[in-house]
């Protein structure tokens, strides 16, 4: 049985093992540092379908397949499937649900769905509500310029703390028992607003709710930065990411060391025009289930503390002058039952 | 710890009590025949509020006050909160949590979104990973028409399948041990589409989700509609209805003795403009938190099941020629731990 330890962490019982993960991005992701660890390249934005919605639900869709194939299960044996995604009424997900036949609970934690996924289906397994959980999440820059921002067709330009949303979907198995990566930790965001109202600096409106769950997690569990090998946000960009440094610092946590962020890594600075970097729910779902998956796989990592990142606004609260609410949730990875470097907690 | 009772249910272990509940309506299900069973009757739909959303955001908050303050429980006690609402990324529920300070699960579920936070929190407690939870879900007539139709002041007509969307926020406190109604069974829906294009004809769109989840709910457990003195669907309205008892004639079951919609139950058809009935996240959360709960508490009600029906669409997908998926959730009441009628599950 799980076992809460502080104000919002709950400790794993059972043995969570991610048994197989799914992911699929789109070119400009593919021409990226990490596109070696994503398991399907699409040719085009639209992927075969008629409208780019259309797409990303098939995205999701095709990811889940590639995750429970991976995992060793047969579909059927999935005991239920956590899927959000940043479209209105999270038609990515019920659309792609509609042809999987399995349980499905509906998410909203926008950008950070993904762990939000992972940490309900970790809990329901760990307390006998599941044997085997799906997790995934989706983002397709298409879709969500023309819902958030403007048509593609008029060419906006755009600030220097502007975020490309990631194309991409991203999905993982859990089971109990297995190999590792295991997951051993899970800490429930809280909605946390800094009042900041530019919507074209989103990871400078999420960087405080990470800060808020990563100070937690390291108050309920005794640690600090030093008991991971890497610590992962899910889309703070740049600027974001110089945020939670800064503000962690105060707190007396050094960040410096073992700290990225998943915006900051899909995309080559250098040679892509994508500014403070990649967001999207679609972003820390495939660097996720792509990258970290496989480096903790090889045991290139062992100890992984991963945050999912949401910014939780609409365009309509924006023109109702709110600011933006932000979300973190976080899961912590290890390929030690318990935790590796953790293992007093 | 929860066990797995056939292909989608769970049978809790814990005696979860819903410890608490507030309801908040709007003008209109004020003069519909549940009204005394509401805590609170808004005088007019702004509330005291800017805008239609910021009114239905507090709404959300201060339905989750008052379920809070009548479980006895202080808000810091309360380990978790599962909210959604029908608005665009949810705004209704993200802004109302930021000044809860309560660690936050935001669902999409449409209209079953309820009873989708309530089976959540009914499997956290069971598994250990939380004492008390928190499950909040609410609609608004003039947010939801202006989202997801056209703007008040056009006035268009509607067909007679179409349903008045319950401006209405309800919430529930789920604790470990307590006083009766008891969540004692979970069923999970899956995502259903009988290929129904007619977004005016949501009820008809749910009504083989919910035969669905019926079924297995009746399967899983060797029960049948006898075992209940109530079955509740969340926002069928008559036509929906009609479908249900017909679809489940055909399977067999008896549906005409103990099965009523909460969107057939909010508004006097006789007296009030409502055409087939009431629909939106808010009816069947204010039924079940206000009448169904009260109904328990007297023992004038002993079993029931509720179901909660979502229409997983969008107007995005509608424009797209896509059809109207459904889902629906099941929680199996009762004021005896373990079910008095079925104690042998």
């Amino acid at each position: 049985m799980a076992k809460r330890t502080g104000k919002q962490t709950i400790s794993m019982d059972k043995t969570l093992s991610i048994a197989g993960t799914g992911t699929i991005v789109g070119t400009v992701e593919s021409d990226g540092p990490l596109s070696p660890y994503f398991d399907v390249h699409m040719n085009d934005a639209e992927w075969n379908e008629e409208t780019w919605e259309k797409s990303e639900s098939k995205m999701q869709r095709e990811a889940v397949k590639i995750a429970i194939r991976k995992s060793g299960f047969e579909a059927d044996k999935i005991d239920c499937i956590f899927a959000g995604d940043l479209l209105n009424q999270c038609i990515s997900s019920g659309f792609s649900a509609r042809e999987l036949e399995i349980p499905f609970y509906g998410l909203y934690g926008a950008c950070s769905t993904i762990v939000e996924g992972m940490s309900l289906a970790s809990l329901l397994i760990d307390g006998g509500g599941a044997d085997n959980a799906l997790a995934v999440a989706s983002s397709h820059f298409c879709t969500a310029e023309r819902q958030y921002r403007n048509p593609l067709e008029y060419g906006g330009q755009r600030t220097p703390t502007s975020q490309r949303t990631v194309t991409g979907a991203g999905a993982a198995v859990i089971r109990n028992y297995g190999s590792p990566p295991y997951i051993t930790h899970v800490t429930t965001g809280k909605v946390v607003d800094f009042g900041v109202t530019d919507q074209n600096n989103m990871g400078g409106a999420m960087a405080p709710a990470a800060v808020d769950t990563l100070i937690t997690h390291f108050e309920d569990l005794g640690r600090s930065p030093k008991n991971y090998d890497l610590i992962l946000t899910g889309d703070l960009g740049k600027f974001g990411r110089d945020i939670v440094i800064d503000m962690m610092s105060e707190r007396g946590y050094d960040m410096s060391e073992n700290y990225s962020d998943a915006g900051c890594m899909i995309y080559d600075f250098s040679t892509q025009d994508v500014h403070s970097g990649a967001s999207g729910c679609g972003c820390v779902a495939v660097v996720l289930c792509g990258y970290i998956f496989e480096m903790m796989k090889k045991g290139l990592l062992n100890d992984v503390l991963v945050l999912g990142t949401g910014a939780l606004l609409s365009p309509t609260s924006t023109l109702q002058g709110e600011s933006i609410p932000g979300i973190a949730h976080a899961v912590a990875l290890s390929t030690t039952p318990g935790g590796g470097k953790n293992a007093v907690c």
